[in-house]
């Protein structure tokens, strides 16, 4: 047992394979934030308890658990919450269709109410019985309780009982292995250490807080202009345009070059959005076409599979690396554009077989198939990052893979589902383990599923209409084929003003927002987090999985269409409905409604909550008029961030804590010299 | 490379495991009958041709394809049919939800149209890809043919062409393993061949060929009997009623004891039905509970973990097989029960992760889960098989898992999930692979989904009816909790006269099917096919997932519910509408309808179908009263098989082989002494 970071100690088992999460890693632990953590004396487990088994399957390790030892975490988990009681198997897969472990992002990473982590650093499809099956024990026949008849599945569930608490880690194809334990000593300090120790928490530029809409696949450069155009004249608010397959002259797979016949002029179209004051965003995977001027370059660097038709980099190796991002430096981002959407990086075992590079694939680092599955979204977006890195411009990106010590990546996860409950689950789990999740708008049932939904994206961390397979945006035609058949609803301009209304609530929160990422990039705290996150201790918490905290003061409780009411748990403390300002005491489940320009929110007692005017787009030198608002009395300062937005200047203390009191001063502390906030009059 | 049997070549590498299909196989190859086989002169393939490369996930064998390779099989597939550009996993689990290979039954052996098979002799989650995968080629750039930009699947899929045509194996956690090469010279005769080397296809008892209906889970003594007597009321024929959990004092897990309270008087249960020509089948699973009369023996001879608190025993060792086997023996079959239904010996990975036993057990034989789950069903079956074989007894039971090497098993694969066209699928599919598999009957959403799910279980190898979460008929009530309500249709009279029509079509196939069983357990041929088996060299069979042939001259081509008319292609021939009798040439699709009271079944030219007076159930004296039915002219004469339909004397040569000419005329030769067919007046 080592320590290799303040609180957390490495077990290493026999002969750990070459290729490992940490290996591979991106950025450095944060050590010296990490030691300003509570001291954490002792590791929590003693492996002298556990039992370690090397099988023809691979390696399997035992831990016993401690009966109030609650599970959450591995990753972007869709399914399910509590992994107690559950078996995962972290599989990379874009299609998670039952609770399996199937993700976009699977995570080797566990944490438990009773505030420790266990981190397994491997690149395999490791497999976490969490308390799930039970060993046949001695006195199986005395314990064996009266059962009635099962005929369904409820029945029988109805009759279980755990009689032991295990925590069994196999990891497939492998003799030997690196744990890491992650100390608390409570759960949202094992969460940050973990994050500290991938780096920190990410920064995105500021504008990335905004409003994200990706155009349809099929516009020209003409239609696109068309659409930033109507955005702004309708006044809703937009920061990032996306484009999609469309910009290119070949996808699947990708040349990365613009398509003359449909983007004749990229530059004027990168300058004139610019002005108009939105951000470019462009989508592509990472599967080259031969046609792409990468191509050959890539080849000897590259999976042994092809993917549709195009290779596949090894990021791991420095030539496919290097040529991946100066190309699209060169290309891409040194023209101004501000990001990219890193499509299909994960796989996706239940649709086509050869969607992606099968698993028994060969890579010229080594790897196999599924090491580099687990691998390839973080190195693809370390890649394509390096290239803002290299201008000192941050971005704020989209990613479809991700895995263990991704945290300061600036990339968001996103998904073709689109079921409303697991994507709102997403945003409850994606911060055990250093992710970030957005609960994207595509199509809608009715308005007001398209309403929910919006509403529930635009307290996430990206705020993203997803229209790239509608012509319209989908308040003016909820149904896609009516969409882009061009038939618009009668009444659309209700519906857009019931959008407006959620995007406005997500550009009064920027600042509040901005400042929860900061903390995220100084201490690792995740600005969306599960209750059970900060009240470990209530039991009550365990199953919440369609409401989270948003940054320390703001609970969110999404309302799903055809849903009249819902029930919301209010822990501990006083809570004062953000919208009627009523005050519930904590520690109860309420029933609330919502009309429909209403996202329910409960404030903590005593935050004063500094709400900007809304403006239509974020630039560098935006200023935001706040209007503090006080929930309850004796309010307790606010805090906000204040930097430049889209550099890493703020690494060299570029960077202002301000300070605003309930008594309506606004004081700052640091070296950046530009104003962001000032009072609205 | 070494000839293991007539026409099969076995080619090892490597150290194969210890525990494989053939070790664990309960009956011996059909050495002799395999020997009338076409001889085969060569080995389909040169291993020279091969790669094989060991990983750190197991072993690869990489083997070139011809052009015109088309495969099939990889045991029940009910997601697709053909699987050239496919890749499969070969996981056991009984909620297939998607196109993956996991299976109730997944079978490592895949059967070409070029007339070979490749038999993968290995417990393990074999990864087959069937030409799915495309490796990097030198000429990728030449071949990149102009594509459009894909904004949906089908786009996508529009743009792909295979430019090499290779069979990628995968088999996990190996150092090696056996593959063996099965010659045809065409695909039913690989397919023949395979059966027989696996030790023939199964000959079910002749009752397990009439109707089945299985009573609700919570009757009791009175109300199975009330039951038993409403279906003779009615003149529903049904030879076997099957009891579901509530016979025993506990399940889940099982004790196999009957339940005092529920069933005061078991013998006289078996007796009284068994007077009304009934035979009981009764549930269970192998998870045997604390309370169970054999658990105490079972505990040392049980895998590590346990199953809904039941033991799961090893029936590779010996004394967990006859321990299971002689309680079986001597509680139940020596009292009459006729056969088993044996649940839950696959897994369910998608439902709870704990229903089954996990992958990681260890079991006493040194299995682990994995390879214990692929070999689970076939020793499960052989246990009890083995039970009715004491006493020269054929069964026909049902499982919910097999493997390789398990058609001389008369054991009917069933399914908890209940898509219809998956169901029908799974006839097309399930003879390529030595298996056996019902498209039962339930619930249904309408009194027309209803008939035509009956109707396509009618023409499969169980037509069972599996009421066992109904308390009434379903077509008394097609709802489920309507039907539980007791709240019966205005109309089920009406209903239940379209099902019968049904039933009696089953009963009137009786000595057809029978014959056709027979050959399948003579010659290996499986008793219905898909029909890329008989016609091979056809493409326009290649696809054809939801018609099938039934014995060697009716053509099935199921209705299903909502849709008014169905393709059906007819190959080369001519052929009879089994109803109206209009003639149409082959190498044509097709555009039938059918009323309700009808299944689209099309019979070849110059057959002499017998067609029997339907009886409402089959006994050992059942004599089968023939109404030969003549399509075309010049009919070839029909061939039946006559024997006492229970035991194994037909091993011993106390059988028939029954002539019937088109001119009215019975012959049989043989050394059986009794008669089972004559001629209608």
């Amino acid at each position: 047992m080592q320590v290799i970071a303040p609180g957390i100690w490495q077990w290493t088992i026999g002969q750990p394979e070459e290729h490992t999460p940490t290996r591979h890693r991106a950025f450095e632990p944060c050590l010296k934030t990490m030691a300003q953590l509570p001291k954490i004396e002792q590791c929590p487990f003693d492996p002298a308890n556990f039992k370690t088994k090397p099988t023809k399957r691979g390696l399997q390790i035992e831990i016993p658990l401690a009966e109030s030892d609650e599970l959450y975490g591995l990753g972007l988990q869709l399914k399910s919450h509590r992994q107690t009681g559950k078996m995962k198997k972290l599989a990379v897969n874009s299609d998670p269709v039952a609770d399996t472990g199937d993700s976009h992002a699977p995570v080797p990473v566990i944490m438990s109410t009773n505030g420790w982590g266990i981190f397994v650093n491997s690149l395999r499809y490791v497999t976490f019985q969490c308390a799930s099956n039970q060993k046949v024990s001695a006195n199986a026949k005395a314990a064996s309780a009266e059962n009635d008849i099962a005929i369904n599945t409820e029945d029988l569930y109805a009759q279980k009982q755990l009689s032991e608490k295990l925590l069994v880690i196999e990891v497939p194809h492998v003799e030997g292995v690196e744990v890491m334990f992650i100390g608390g000593p409570d759960m949202v300090n094992a969460v940050k250490r973990y994050n500290l120790y991938s780096g920190g928490g990410c920064l995105p530029s500021l504008w990335g807080l905004g409003v994200w809409y990706r155009a349809f696949g099929r516009f020209n450069q003409d239609q696109v202009m068309d659409m930033a155009k109507h955005l702004r004249d309708r006044n809703i608010p937009c920061d990032v345009l996306g484009l999609e397959p469309g910009w290119q002259t070949k996808a699947y797979s990708c040349s990365y070059v613009w398509a003359d016949e449909r983007f004749p002029q990229p530059q004027k179209l990168i300058d004139d959005t610019k002005a108009m004051g939105y951000k470019l965003n462009l989508w592509e995977h990472a599967f080259t076409h031969p046609t792409s001027p990468i191509y050959d370059e890539l080849k000897d660097v590259s999976g042994e599979y092809e993917v549709w038709k195009g290779l596949v980099p090894d990021f791991t190796i420095q030539k496919a690396f290097d040529t991946f991002a100066n190309y699209h430096d060169e290309q891409l981002v040194s023209k101004g554009i501000t990001g990219f959407k890193l499509d299909e990086c994960d796989s996706s075992d239940f649709v086509y077989s050869d969607w992606s590079f099968p698993l028994l694939s060969e890579f010229p680092s080594g790897m196999d198939g599924e090491q580099y599955h687990s691998l390839f979204g973080n190195k693809y977006m370390q890649c394509i990052d390096s290239t803002f890195r290299k201008h000192n411009l941050r971005t704020c990106s989209a990613v479809r893979n991700a895995h263990a010590l991704a945290s300061p990546f600036a990339f968001v996860l996103y998904s073709d589902l689109y079921d409303h409950k697991d994507f709102v689950r997403g945003v409850v789990n994606m911060g055990f383990t250093g992710l970030l999740w957005t609960p994207e708008v595509r199509h809608a049932t009715s308005p007001e599923d398209l309403v929910r939904r919006i509403q529930a994206a635009m307290l996430s961390p990206q705020a993203l209409i997803n229209a790239w397979y509608i012509s319209n945006p989908p308040w003016k035609q909820i149904d896609r084929t009516l969409n882009n058949d061009g038939q618009m609803m009668d009444n659309w301009e209700e519906l857009e003003a019931h959008c407006r209304v959620a995007f406005e609530l997500r550009m009064q929160l920027i600042p509040y927002l901005y400042a929860a990422f900061a903390e995220y990039q100084q201490t690792g705290k995740p600005p969306f987090r599960a209750l059970v996150m900060d009240w470990p201790n209530d039991s009550e918490t365990y199953n919440l999985d369609s409401q989270y905290m948003c940054g320390d003061d703001i609970l969110v409780a999404p309302m799903f269409a055809g849903e009249a009411h819902r029930e919301v748990y209010l822990p501990e403390g006083r809570w004062h409905d953000y919208y009627s300002g009523k005050v519930y005491d904590g520690k109860q489940t309420i029933t609330v409604t919502a009309t429909l320009d209403q996202i329910p929110m409960f404030v903590k007692d005593g935050t004063l909550l500094p709400l900007a005017k809304p403006v239509q787009h974020i630039e560098t030198d935006t200023v935001f008029e706040l209007t503090p608002r006080c929930f309850g009395e004796n309010c307790r300062d606010a805090k906000l961030y204040e930097d430049d937005g889209v550099t890493f200047d703020h690494q060299l203390g570029k960077f202002n804590t301000v300070t605003l009191t309930a008594n309506g001063k606004l004081t700052r502390e640091g070296d950046f010299d530009q104003v962001r906030y000032v009072l609205a009059d």
